[in-house]
């Protein structure tokens, strides 16, 4: 796919520098986008209306040529490194390459994302190279509106991703009580292996396993406590899986909460209380609307019913205590900020959206779908029923 | 764990700073090697002589308090976070929050990793805060050494890393020609299905899955490609498993390079030659020896033979185009470097030993060990046979 990069062309201009400039692994999301290319180490991608990458070593240099989209992929022995190495250390060998690089194509001043490593900026600095920080991280921001070809990679993920929370339903539904116990066929049945079942299931569809969160009781009662040890009966229980698609790198992200038995009142109070915030977050979701106005919906649900919000209550450590959502897309937290600070939203951001309850006296229960925003609404990717006991 | 922090004590004097400093989330492996706390965003970790953590956001706030090694773990609620932002933009308030932290504790000057965010480094700079790289990375130095808890993480991950292995060559012996392909039960046997059944076996240890290396034909003479689609008789497999245990945090890595069926006379002799370097190379491993001298073992071999080198042909693009090896520990590919610049090995240094030769004619031949220097030589944390040929 190449990228509609003319936001970042507007960019540069609005920053009078001649060209923006990525130094990271295609891990950084940013890079891999704008460089087209897959590799484990970090490497340079200029981009100063065409996209121009550069390495440090030998060993991506073949493979960057054929897959990459990039106008030209070059090594720094191409400028001169095995020379600079006998007069320098490699770390200023490489910035003094890398300068020459950028005044091979009259590139004297720069533009660079809030994390660019400060090491190469400084080396730059030193080399001449004015180097400013793009505060509103342009590429990222190109990112959040996803092409037709994106929402799919996005909706193949999120596919998967139902299989694997089906695959940990159905787990759940052949477990009994036994005391304070949930045991499947005789075995105590664990967070873990609730995980082994979703993760072996995402594999099995092509997405690699980040992280999964099976959490009961007070761990699911912290919203980033993965989970462990032995799950119980009638306590809510947090599944809230988020995997990446290996060919396309595309993440989804869904979150539903069992309960295996019967719920204690106030926390079948906290779901459907927090299935109203999920339809309210919902209905404001449109072009148009700000993150803050679909968060905000949430919260007033919430706090209209008496329980505190980081809104109402910046300090709380109980109650809905992170944001509404956040894009997804080859970050599985990405813009836009579905959150206090959130700007507009526009047809084809893809967010999340799950507000969420949590007390360790209580525990945890979140509600969390996957959503496209469309041109007259939004369209939910999510196809996954919502309801908190698993009969 | 806690860390022995002595060496950054030293390097703080030697720098003339009041503090190190991390801007990280808990991916970096410095950030959670320093901070001892495992977190999906980025947080603030300040070393003056004891570890503290800021967080932006309340989300990991309680956890943390909780579960890191850390001193003091603080908010930057705690830092007049909420009044900056009535007059500042979000990015700005952090910064001026993170100022207040580090005046609290009367940190005026820090040394930060080299890829520590430049925004950050500009925007504490603007306040008055001295900030200057740390070119040496200490903490990722200090983390080359490994305690004997270390050593015993990576190799729980190894024997994960050898069951997975032994998994992939089974499936390889099961496999029949048919023509150019491989068949198991009637079956085409693909790259992809044999990742899949490493990843599952790595995933029923407790091992999350990076990526992994199945690699056929030309495929194979790329190093670092992945591998797809039909493996074919006759023709080197490279399979490279570097999973990572999940609770642990700690890497291992392993190459082997099988062959079903009769390989071609040329791909013996490479097969041959690459046993022998890696023999050279681990023959070399001891405290003293450095880095350099492991890799020039197994260049020597490679040229003696006629064969290219990056060493006596830096733009080469066949032959031995990477490092004899690398450290593996919280990061799979970490310090010391067992290349042209790497320096001294010492008695708890994790290194990877993995000469091989490419060529997009022939394919591709790598075989792996890992070993952990001792205070006599070297233990090889690898049980698994080497040899090329599936019988």
């Amino acid at each position: 796919m190449d990228p509609d990069l003319s936001q970042l062309d507007e960019r540069l201009a609005d920053h009078d520098v001649d060209g923006y400039l990525i130094d990271a692994a295609s891990e950084d999301a940013d890079q891999y986008y704008l460089s087209g290319f897959d590799a484990p180490d970090p490497f340079l991608t200029l981009y100063d209306g065409s996209v121009r990458l550069l390495f440090t070593r030998s060993l991506e240099f073949g493979r960057a040529k054929r897959e990459s989209h990039a106008k030209t992929v070059e090594r720094l022995t191409d400028y001169g490194y095995d020379d600079l190495l006998d007069s320098y250390d490699p770390a200023e060998a490489v910035v003094r390459g890398r300068a020459a690089f950028l005044d091979a194509y009259d590139v004297e001043s720069v533009a660079a994302p809030p994390r660019f490593p400060l090491q190469t900026a400084d080396g730059l600095r030193e080399q001449g190279v004015d180097v400013v920080v793009d505060d509103s991280e342009t590429v990222t921001e190109i990112r959040a509106s996803k092409t037709d070809e994106e929402i799919e990679h996005v909706r193949a993920a999120q596919e998967a991703n139902e299989a694997a929370m089906q695959a940990a339903e159905d787990l759940l539904r052949r477990a009994d009580a036994d005391g304070d116990r949930l045991v499947v066929d005789g075995e105590v049945l664990t967070s873990e292996w609730v995980k082994e079942t979703i993760e072996v299931t995402l594999l099995r569809h092509g997405c690699a396993l980040d992280e999964t969160i099976v959490a009961c009781g007070a761990d699911a009662a912290d919203p980033h406590d993965r989970g462990s040890g032995p799950l119980e009966p009638d306590e809510p229980i947090i599944v809230d899986i988020f995997p990446r698609d290996k060919a396309t790198k595309y993440h989804a992200d869904m979150t539903r909460t069992f309960c295996a038995g019967e719920p204690d009142p106030e926390v079948r109070e906290w779901y459907d209380l927090t299935e109203r915030a999920y339809r309210a977050a919902l209905d404001a979701v449109e072009p148009g609307a700000t993150g803050k106005d679909v968060h905000d919906a949430a919260c007033d649900v919430y706090e209209d019913a008496g329980l505190p919000t980081l809104r109402n209550d910046p300090s709380t450590e109980t109650g809905f205590i992170h944001s509404t959502g956040h894009g997804v897309g080859l970050d599985v937290h990405e813009l836009p900020r579905i959150a206090p600070d959130g700007g507009e939203l526009e047809p084809g951001h893809v967010i999340t959206i799950e507000p969420g309850l949590y007390d360790p006296d209580v525990g945890g229960v979140r509600i969390e779908d996957l959503v496209v925003v469309t041109e007259d609404g939004h369209e939910n990717l999510t196809d996954y029923p919502v309801s908190l006991v698993v009969e």
